[in-house]
């Protein structure tokens, strides 16, 4: 382990994703709009410089070394104005840039994973600011034999301490004006009703608690959405309230956690979100299964959201959205979502490295 | 029976709801607003009369007489401008006037649902155009002896006819954006889960299908929204999309109905939302569960919510709130939920009328 770079020095590290997704070309529309002066891509220059041709930009790309630790920050802050900063990791598979666009590939899953597995070494030795992950293809890790779900469960194992459990998390969402935290994600309605219990409601309750301490944000107000229509009406309409979510609100209250509910699913995010004419009543909601919690955030539409992975012992945001295969490699991608993931990976950032 | 008046000559009957929630507060400021031009409202008059001196805008009151079927509505095209109508059913409790405000009364219980009982014998009469109801208070039909659970199964039970079962209805919510029809509602969500079947799910659209025929707007096109996360991504979330959902499309769409789906919940009302700038995808979202519905057609807001039922022999719509015990007689109610659930049964009255 090298001594860590001072916070200044410290760039922001965003994971190419799939090089046959539309990751790339986010990245490099992105880096043409001016929206990552602070980060280094790690990823494939080749598939970089392919994604600028589909995204008619093409900016002069400065590759990096991928050894040694410090040097990543020295040779990030040498740069010429006007480069966009790629490291390639050793152990890339090569001709990347020589893919069909939108279609899975071993090869491209293999290169995505080792990626991120790059990224989170150097972010945990503390070279880098904070993690941004361009969209990877499930299938393609399949194809690859990398035998992870998705991003999240490989952020747990590369962040997990020998002897130690992996790190408890929670995805989050936000857009501006709400932000979701869920307590289920991917399993089925019913399964995720049996999942739930007062120990996982009330250590997102803590997981959402502490990671705005560490950003130095103080008290959230955290609403807890009921599961059932109504709260369940008082019980009228299942027990899940009263026997699981009042008791681990009332369990994070006594631990100085601002939380209240359990609300009404169908007014607690209209009542949390924040407009220019209105504060929102609260500054996050916890809800309990996967679509109460993105239907609101994605309703006005996904150019703005962000995924955040709370829990974790780094910073890490990813667009809110796939590799969308369907139009890869044609000049279309929206690098919004990937722009509003910088931005707050960012902010994030900079305020944990203020404590 | 008599013979109806001609279509033109029907006027929209607004059962007051519970004479001591919002109901009739809203009521007269829709009138003084103009929003009430071709309406007669049922209820007590004093108790309207009450609620214009707290909503500070005090109609001339023309009251009508209840006898005859005929007299409703040529006392109704008789009055003199400016005036709002009002037929006082017989067999109203007294002294409504005296009721404290925002209180379960079991005699404001049972105003309440005399009125809409009036209204539906005279709308099943061919004397009226279209049902819009106050909200009524459920504890003070509970106080009165009136067992029904809400609005929707004292419509049905009024509108079965002797020998047959009740109609099949369903909720829709709608607010110029986005319309939701729900397969289940008052229920816990895991009974909710229980509840689904290929019957219930094609029955829903079948009724969404009929009721945009009656008001001869063609074939809308239907949006079935799945239940899991991802609509269950395979399977691998859940079977219900692929054991009772994608069936139930597939039946409907062998009877001509344009339904499509099942998509998964987190994007599909995203994409049905109407804008200036974009129109939806679809003309209807059908959700499986309350919340799946409500979350987002609440999110921008419940002032410009209509709640209608779909299914019964009549057109029927209601604001999408309650009595607001907490701030009823106080001037503060907010008649634009009210004036958009007449608006809505207005123009689907008159479109049934043109068949």
């Amino acid at each position: 382990m090298t001594t860590p770079p001072p916070v200044s020095a410290r760039p922001l590290l965003i994971a190419m994703g799939d090089p046959v997704g539309i990751g790339p070309e986010c990245i490099v529309r992105a880096f043409c709009r001016g929206q990552l002066q602070d980060a280094v891509v790690v990823g494939s220059v080749q598939a970089l410089r392919r994604a600028g041709q589909a995204a008619g930009c093409r900016p002069v790309i400065a590759s990096l070394s991928p050894h040694g630790g410090r040097a990543l920050a020295e040779g990030w802050l040498n740069l010429p104005a006007g480069c966009l900063p790629v490291i390639e990791p050793e152990g890339l598979p090569p001709d990347l840039a020589s893919l069909p666009w939108g279609q899975t590939d071993a090869r491209a899953g293999r290169a995505s994973a080792r990626c991120i597995e790059w990224a989170v070494e150097r972010l945990l030795d503390g070279q880098g600011s904070a993690l941004v992950t361009a969209p990877i293809q499930k299938s393609a890790w399949a194809a690859a034999g990398i035998h992870f779900p998705g991003h999240t469960e490989m952020l747990q194992a590369l962040c997990t301490r020998p002897g130690l459990s992996p790190p408890d998390v929670r995805m989050m969402l936000t857009n501006g004006e709400l932000s979701v935290v869920l307590v289920t994600i991917h399993q089925s309605l019913r399964s995720a009703i049996d999942a739930l219990s007062v120990q996982g409601i009330l250590q997102t309750l803590r997981i959402v608690q502490d990671a705005a301490k560490r950003q130095g944000l103080g008290q959230p107000r955290i609403a807890v959405a009921g599961l059932n229509p109504h709260a369940g009406e008082g019980g009228l309409f299942g027990d899940e309230e009263g026997r699981l979510i009042a008791p681990a609100i009332e369990a994070a209250r006594a631990e100085g956690i601002k939380a209240s509910g359990p609300y009404p699913p169908d007014t607690v995010f209209m009542k949390a979100r924040h407009t220019a004419e209105r504060p929102g009543a609260f500054d996050v909601v916890v809800a309990m299964t996967h679509d109460h919690g993105l239907i609101p955030v994605k309703y006005l539409g996904v150019e703005h959201g962000v995924n955040v992975t709370l829990g974790l012992p780094l910073v890490r945001t990813s667009p809110d959205h796939g590799t969308a295969f369907d139009i890869a490699g044609q000049g279309l991608a929206d690098p919004r979502s990937l722009e509003a993931a910088v931005a707050w990976a960012r902010r994030a950032a900079s305020r944990s490295a203020l404590e």
